[in-house]
């Protein structure tokens, strides 16, 4: 099979998210590293380049200049999709740009700063039919495809009750101040958007319970803080929330929960189970049945759905963890690609990954969670 | 040291809370169960009460019996205290008839049905002067009063956010409707009061947080549900807490929660440190610093404070549990009886329980939890 | 139910383990504490007792005093059984003593100095025939119970490996030269006989390994070592076992694992499941069958077996712990005794306790045990 | 920075372990799959070739084919290293042609058959100077390293004792008698060797320990056993181990513990500390000090030494596993390679992998657990 054809915005030197998403796509060799245009200065996208192997001709000083760029290249030796890894506010201009001259996209999350910058990007990409993936990438953990496959399958029952958290404490203390860039533009309204903790950690959240219950929101209401003295930013949020059909959730995110470090926890209750996972665990499902003891469920287990199996490398036993689930959504990104390529159409279990809607869906719940906050924590409707 | 005379209210034949009081006062020896009322229906207080060696005369067919029978016998024989373990609608009359009488009273939660009855009971108590115990339990776990040393003496730093959860899943059917007496009254309004889960457990969990905490509610938004078709009361509550001083909160809690047995932990974030504590892995308390590893602190270690180190009776790794952490609540009233009888002042660390003043905050936390949810959710003040 | 009156020799200020005794003996309201010889310090003794509540006439300076009292009393006020919780080296004498007297016995473990001293109380109790409990106590907890019923009724299939391990690091410096009453005696062979580690903790492993496998230790390899320099006996044992009906097996104990507690932890492989139990979490027992997820199977629950159902007094999530199973020991005994004074047969599930066989087991254990260490290691047949 | 080409023996349709290998090195992008020997049966070899792109032309029928096909391309299009994943019998063979040819090696484990084998080995690779890798890759783990600079450093004191065991139950029956690759050849002397779950597991448990602790066994006694009827090589085997300057240890493994995935599970006890580790959460490592709490370090942790933090790609919390540790053990390959080819010394923490001693290692070690055990058990020394 011959590897696609990438080029990366942002992700150069000092980045995080950027080498997660080379590692995550190095993995099964479906993906070739072809051109950059690795950071919003010039000077240091070059260099970032040039560390990374690429090519002087695709290693561009911008994302403006990489388009412009790999247009010119025929076809055949263009870039086919473009990875975004920016801070937030440069997602909706790249995205646009790619997808509107043909390119397929990933783009991390949050998708873009608003529902105007959202639905322009949904038109978009409606009319240029390409490919667009968002990087939710802990829905692609295989046990995170169990579970979504025992809710549907009903397993579980009626859904009654979800509790999602995300629980982080690395801004604890006020690390904008300090070099750090990660936390720089985090705590930033003109890079971050409307929120802090609620963007980077809470659409995770909000995207986790929804890939796995298929739950929409009915209303929620929101309770925001910035508990760091100086901070602008939400670094805390505390959400009740009522979906459709009568289940009830709670959903709270925090990067001030001392000494949590990626602690993504989701559970479901239904009338005839529960279901528990922890991201920081990744590898075990607990399942709680309304009868008889509980059971742990282990990725690689021969008793585990398709979805589940197909995005597991390894036997039970021999953990899998953050770079694999996130290599799974590059992979059904590719395999849709591919598709495309050859002009078919998916087969089962093929282009398992999150959508534009999904990114859409994440930049929805923002607002309405930043319009609870602001009424005096009233609930708000979707 | 003479054992403290005790008679008991409620608890018979069916009864599961009954036997843990009992249990509970028998470890330390300091307790003598010498007078019963042991249920409301006369014929099985009395097979009861024989089943457990009461003495005939000492065996009552009714509170009113006991306290009258108790009342004739001289002060030496007398029982000195009486242990209230019925439904929560008796609480309030036999807690102000034996608390007027002048005996030391421990009455289980929620303490009363309404305000009203809490303020007449504080006024009561205040009148005798008796000694009147609160059986929240949970305070009297070694690794819950450790924790209340870190926040005291500042280990934890300000505290910013609080989450504290009980989930049961006992609930998850109509229980009620089988033959199943704890079930029975819990879902009864008549005997429960105006709520069902939050009364029952809710009130646990909140006594917990403040215990630890030592934190008051300034405001609540409460969302409660009966999940399962027609229970009246509510099987779940989720809610978002303000505290005086700008913490926040959540706290939910639910019996519907399949296949959770009794799941009480609590986190409390500080700016440096967090701590997290489960009911059901009691001998651990996990300590997270703003820097370092994590550590667990275990029941028994020799850098536990003291108020840890005397509710302890056995060395680190020989488990203590429920019954241990319920005894340690008798402890300390039978040490605030004893220094009554002696005519002393209580020595350093005694006399650390729940106290009516306690009882008293859970019935405002009912009845502010139930104004919330009925208003649409809106955010209610304390 | 008549309580049962005991005496305890041994078990005095500054022991812990009588303290224990006395706990359990009280938990369940069948014993009544009515004499004592608590210390071999007369003095000490009848300050123990004193503050202990024992009358003054039954507060005996000396064990022989306790005997020789208590048999000039008439048979309705005199004790019924003696708790020998003593060194090692007072058990013989006076179990021996008692026994032949027509008392019963309780005796903790190891249960005597070597086979000698085993045979002759074996011939006495034989004679006097009196109820004969040894407490090793971990054999009391439900989960330990419902594991033996697993393996008994084959859910297991044929047994294949044993791994048992009791790892503990109170010993890992010369505790034993500071004041420190435990680690003295438990560290001179005068008081704890031909071992250290191996006669405190590696009986209480060989012990359990038995109550729930039923496998007879066929042959063992066994190498002892005394880490902390100037420690006679040891404090580390590695063996590995080969049981008749050739299951393999491998226990090691230690008291100088470092940060350990009290870590007794029994895995056993069957052909067709394994389970595991660890005393520092004991409510839990872990079942990985031959297919499908594992399972964590927890005390309470409505599915485990009768034995197990009736040595729990909470429901599942009220955790129970050391004291609780200490007690379901003395149950046991308690149960025999009454059955005697009633003088009928044991009902079903009654007088469920280790016995006197299983003492005199554990003694043959350490002396093939140090047989095996002393001559190079060779393996020592049974 | 310049891939290095690689071609892999072994590894094609239906081998596990070939993929691993081959996500390993694609992940930090360090290495090109250039050739390919993927088989021993030719069509199947080229089958596999094919399906994972390599080119026709370097998509060998044989090793020997590959070895020749190889030497024929001029030097800078040449493959640079070879990686032997085949079964144990192929080892030999394989390393030593392409070592003599001055090909880098990296081999899976166990090494080779026996010490004559070794020898040879050893001898060849002396001469040809080649890097020589082998694939223990648990020491792969960032927290493994850890563990090792605590020894190192003295953070545990002297080290006393050493638990390690390997607990599978994959083999808990007859697989190899289904249509099951990894099976057949484990248990075939003729590919695996004289040893079974020895070889797969046990010398990865002897590596690790050695890793870790820098401990040389002195002497060992062990017991072999086959449970499976019909099997002939060992599928359970348990050791005392005595290692020089008078630590002690215990290793046991087996592939018969029915439900065990691949819990590897280390304990290092020394006289100022413990630390413990299991394979199955890797990102933990426990450390028991003397005295205070229990401490749980994080991979990714700012407080880890330099060679754990150079072998995690992400922040803790995002948990990293299997195949990043396999991947760590080819970045240390790489460096030395590269350090090679650059002329130049390694750097600080470059060339961190497990070496052809290490290999040697796990093969006397296999001998001698072998002479032990069939010498009626006896201790045999190293």
């Amino acid at each position: 099979m011959k590897k696609i054809r990438y080029g990366m915005v942002g992700g150069g030197q000092g980045a995080f998210i950027g080498a997660v998403h080379r590692h995550a796509m190095a993995l099964d060799a479906m993906y070739a590293f072809t051109a950059g245009a690795l950071s919003s200065e010039p000077a240091r996208a070059q260099a970032s380049g040039r560390e990374l192997g690429l090519e002087d001709s695709r290693n561009y000083p911008s994302w403006e200049a990489m388009l412009e760029g790999e247009l010119k290249l025929p076809e055949s030796e263009r870039i086919q999709m473009v990875s975004i890894v920016t801070p937030n506010h440069v997602h909706h201009p790249v995205a646009k740009a790619f997808a509107a001259a043909g390119f397929h996209v990933v783009c991390d999350k949050p998708l873009v700063l608003n529902m105007e910058q959202a639905q322009d990007l949904l038109e978009t990409v409606k009319k240029s039919g390409v490919v667009f993936g968002v990087t939710h990438n802990y829905t692609g953990y295989p046990m995170v495809r169990h579970a979504r496959e025992m809710v549907r399958t009903g397993t579980l029952g009626e859904i009654r009750k979800v509790v999602v958290e995300y629980c982080q404490g690395w801004l604890a203390t006020k690390l904008e101040d300090t070099d750090h860039k990660q936390a720089a533009w985090r705590s930033d309204p003109a890079r971050s958007g409307i929120v802090g903790a609620v963007g980077d950690i809470g659409t995770h959240a909000d995207n986790l319970l929804h890939a796995v219950t298929g739950l929409e929101i009915e209303a929620l209401c929101a309770d925001l803080t910035s508990f760091v003295p100086g901070r602008v930013l939400d670094d805390d949020a505390n959400m009740l929330l009522r979906f459709k059909g009568g289940a009830k959730g709670v959903l709270h995110c925090s990067q001030i929960q001392t000494g949590s470090e990626n602690d993504l926890r989701l559970r479901v209750h239904g009338s005839l189970g529960s279901i528990s996972w922890r991201q920081e665990e990744p590898n075990a499902l607990e399942f709680l049945p309304l009868e008889g003891p509980r059971q742990i469920l282990t990725r690689g287990s021969a008793y585990l759905c398709a979805a589940a199996q197909k995005a597991s490398r390894l036997p039970s036993g021999h953990p899998e963890a953050f770079i694999e689930a996130f290599a799974n959504v590059y992979v059904g990104v590719a395999e849709s690609i591919n598709a495309r390529l050859e002009n078919r159409a998916l087969k089962p279990l093929e282009g398992d990954f999150p959508t534009l809607e999904d990114g859409v869906r994440g930049v929805r719940f923002i607002e309405k969670t930043v319009e609870s906050a602001k009424s005096a924590q009233k609930w708000t409707t979707f």
